[in-house]
C-alpha cells in the first residue's frame, strides 16, 4: 500500500493504511490566538516553543507550524519558527501557509523532508506551489477543492484530488508524496459531512491510493463537548481510511480516540502503544508518557518493553482458551464491580 | 431498511440502520458482581433498583436485565427484577438469562414486547428458546456461535447468523424481529478482534439486512484506560453499521461515543439529541441530562427545544455561507484561544 515518508534531520514518519495514524500537532497556529499573533510579530516565540514541547510530550508524531499573521512579514516569521522547532524537537513538520513565499522560506530552512501545507485544485495554486514541492523533494497536502469552491458532492472532490495528484505527477512528485484532504466542514451545519468525508476517505483509499489528512477539530465547530464530537470524527474517519490529522493532542480524549481507532484496526500489535501510554503500573512506568512519535516510524524495532506489555496484555485477555469472550448475554465481565 | 421495535407498556425502541444507536445499559448483572448478587438472593433490590435509575437517567434507551445467580432460584429472581424495573422506569428490557426457565418466567411477568436474550445456533437452544419467543411475540438476540464454539472467521459467524435468522423464520418469527450479536472478543487478546467484527457487521447490514447488539465492554477486557477502548470500538462498530449494544450508560466517555458516532453518520438532525445532552446554557438546563430514551423511538415528534437547539447549533456553525471551513490548512477555528 501507498506510504508517505516524511522526515526531520534524524527522524523518519510514515503515514499508511497498514500503519499507526499520524497525529500532526496543529497549536502553532497565531490563527484565532490573539496572544500567540502578538508575541510573534514582537518577536517572542516563547508560547511556539512551549506549545511544540507540549504536542510533543503529548504523543504528536509532526508538528504543524503556521504563521499566518495579516500585514506580517510571514516568510521570515514562519522560516524563525520552523528553525526553532526543529532546535527543540525531532519530529517532522508541516510547513503551513497560504502564501507561496513563506512556505519557500519555510523550505529553505528546513532539515529533513517535510510536509507543505497545502495546494489546492486552483490551477494558480498548482502552478506555484507544486514546483516548490518538487525542488524541495517534499510531501504535500492537497486540498480538494477549485476555482469553484468546495463542493457539497464528494465525488466532485475525488475529480479535484484526482486533478492534483496528475499534475503532481506532471511535476515529477509521486502519488506517494500527495496527501489528500478531503475537506471537513462544521458538522453543526452540514450534517452530512460526516458521511461526505466518510465516502471520499473510501475512494482515495480504494480508488487513488493516497495518504489522507484533514484539519479534524473543524467537524465540531460551534457544538458544546466539542472534544467528542471530534473524538468520535476521528475514530469514524480513520476506519474509513484516514491516515493522518491536523489535531490537538493536548486533549487526551483525542488522541484515545485515534489510539483507540489504531487498537481496532489491527494498527497496535498486541495493543502495545495502547498499554504504554495508559497503563500506570509501577514496573512500565518509565514509559508511561513518553509516547512522542513512536509507532509510525519506519522499521522502528521494539524490545522488552513491548514483549512485556503484550505478555500482560495476553494474561489479562485470557488468551488461548477460546472460551473466555461472551457476547450480549452478559456473561462477560463487567467493567467494575458492585 | 430492517426495522426491530420492542416496547415497554407506554414505550417504543426502534433498532435501525437509519435510526439513532440504541442504548442498552448492562448494569443490572450480578455476575462478577458479589454485593448485588448477595442481596437478590436475600430479597434486597435496593441496587436493581438505583442501578437502573440511573442508567435510564445517563441516556440508557433500554436496560437489560439478569439474575444470573448459580444456585439461586434464577426464574423467580428474574421475574421479580423485570416487574420491579418495569414499576420504575418506562423504557423496553432485554431478558437476559441462559435459563430456559427464567427467561419464560421473565416473558410471563412482562408488559409490552421485550428482547430475549438470547438464542444460539445450538441445536438445543434454537428448539427450546426460539418457541417462546414466538409464543409471547418478543424479539431475540441471536448470538453467532454453534456447538462448534466461536469460529475466529467472522465468515463463519454469518452463516451461524444465518442459520438462526432461518430457523427462527420456521417459527414465524421475522428477520426484523432477529438481532444479530456478532461476538466481540478482548482485543488485548485477539488482536483482529475489531476488523473482525467489522467485516461481520457489514455482512450483517448489507446481506443479511439484520440489527445487530453486542456486549460492548468485553472488548476492552484486561486494558488501562478500557473506557477509551471500549469508546473506539463502539464508534467504529457503529460506522459499519451496529445498531445497539448493551453497555454501561454510566460512563459518560461511552455515550459520547455513541451520540457522537450518531451524529457522523447523519442520524442526529442538526446535532439537536447532542446539543441537548451536552449544552449547559441555562435556558436549555431543564432539558440537559433528561435525554433517556430519546430518539430511537417511532414516530416520536420533537417541538420547539429541537428548533431551539437547531437554531442556535446552526448559528454557531456557519450556515449557508459555504466558506466557512477549512481544511489542513489550519485557517479553520483552533479549539481555544491563547
Amino acid at each position: 500500500m501507498t506510504e508517505t515518508v516524511v522526515s526531520s534531520a534524524t527522524r523518519e514518519v510514515v503515514f499508511g493504511f497498514d500503519r499507526p495514524f499520524v497525529m500532526i500537532g496543529e497549536r502553532i497556529n497565531p490563527t484565532g490566538r490573539k496572544i500567540l499573533a502578538a508575541e510573534m510579530v514582537a518577536g517572542n516565540f516563547s508560547r511556539v516553543e512551549s506549545d511544540a514541547l507540549a504536542q510533543v510530550a503529548a504523543g504528536a508524531h509532526m508538528l504543524d507550524v503556521n504563521a499566518g499573521i495579516p500585514l506580517a512579514d510571514e516568510p521570515a516569521l514562519l522560516a524563525r519558527a520552523v528553525q526553532l522547532v526543529q532546535s527543540i524537537t525531532d519530529v517532522p513538520l508541516s510547513i503551513d501557509s497560504s502564501i507561496v513565499k513563506a512556505l519557500e522560506a519555510g523550505l529553505a530552512v528546513y532539515k529533513g523532508k517535510p510536509l507543505v501545507n497545502s495546494v489546492t485544485g486552483e490551477e494558480e495554486r498548482l502552478e506555484s506551489v507544486l514546483p516548490l514541492v518538487k525542488k524541495y523533494g517534499a510531501a504535500v497536502v492537497a486540498i480538494s477543492n477549485d476555482e469553484t469552491g468546495i463542493s457539497e458532492d464528494p465525488d466532485v472532490r475525488f475529480e479535484v484530488a484526482k486533478k492534483i495528484v496528475h499534475r503532481a505527477a506532471d511535476y515529477g512528485i509521486p502519488a506517494c508524496d500527495v496527501v489528500v484532504d478531503p475537506l471537513v466542514m462544521p458538522i453543526g451545519a452540514i450534517n452530512k459531512a460526516g458521511l461526505q468525508v466518510m465516502h471520499l476517505l473510501n475512494r482515495l483509499k480504494n480508488e487513488l491510493k493516497v495518504n489522507s489528512t484533514c484539519g479534524a477539530s473543524n467537524v465540531s465547530f460551534g457544538l458544546p463537548a466539542r472534544e467528542g464530537v471530534t473524538a468520535a470524527f476521528l475514530t469514524t474517519a480513520i476506519s474509513a481510511g484516514l491516515t493522518s490529522a491536523i489535531m490537538n493532542p493536548l486533549h487526551v480524549e483525542i488522541v484515545k480516540a485515534c489510539m483507540g481507532a489504531d487498537v481496532m484496526m489491527g494498527h497496535d500489535p498486541d495493543c502495545a502503544r495502547w498499554i504504554r501510554r495508559f497503563r500506570e503500573a509501577p514496573t512500565l512506568s518509565a514509559s508511561g508518557s513518553g509516547t512522542s512519535a513512536e509507532a509510525p516510524t519506519r522499521g522502528r524495532r521494539e524490545g522488552g518493553l513491548r514483549r512485556r506489555a503484550a505478555a500482560a496484555a495476553a494474561g489479562a485477555g485470557n488468551p488461548g482458551t477460546g472460551a473466555a469472550p461472551v457476547g450480549a448475554a452478559g456473561e462477560g465481565p463487567p467493567p467494575s464491580g458492585g
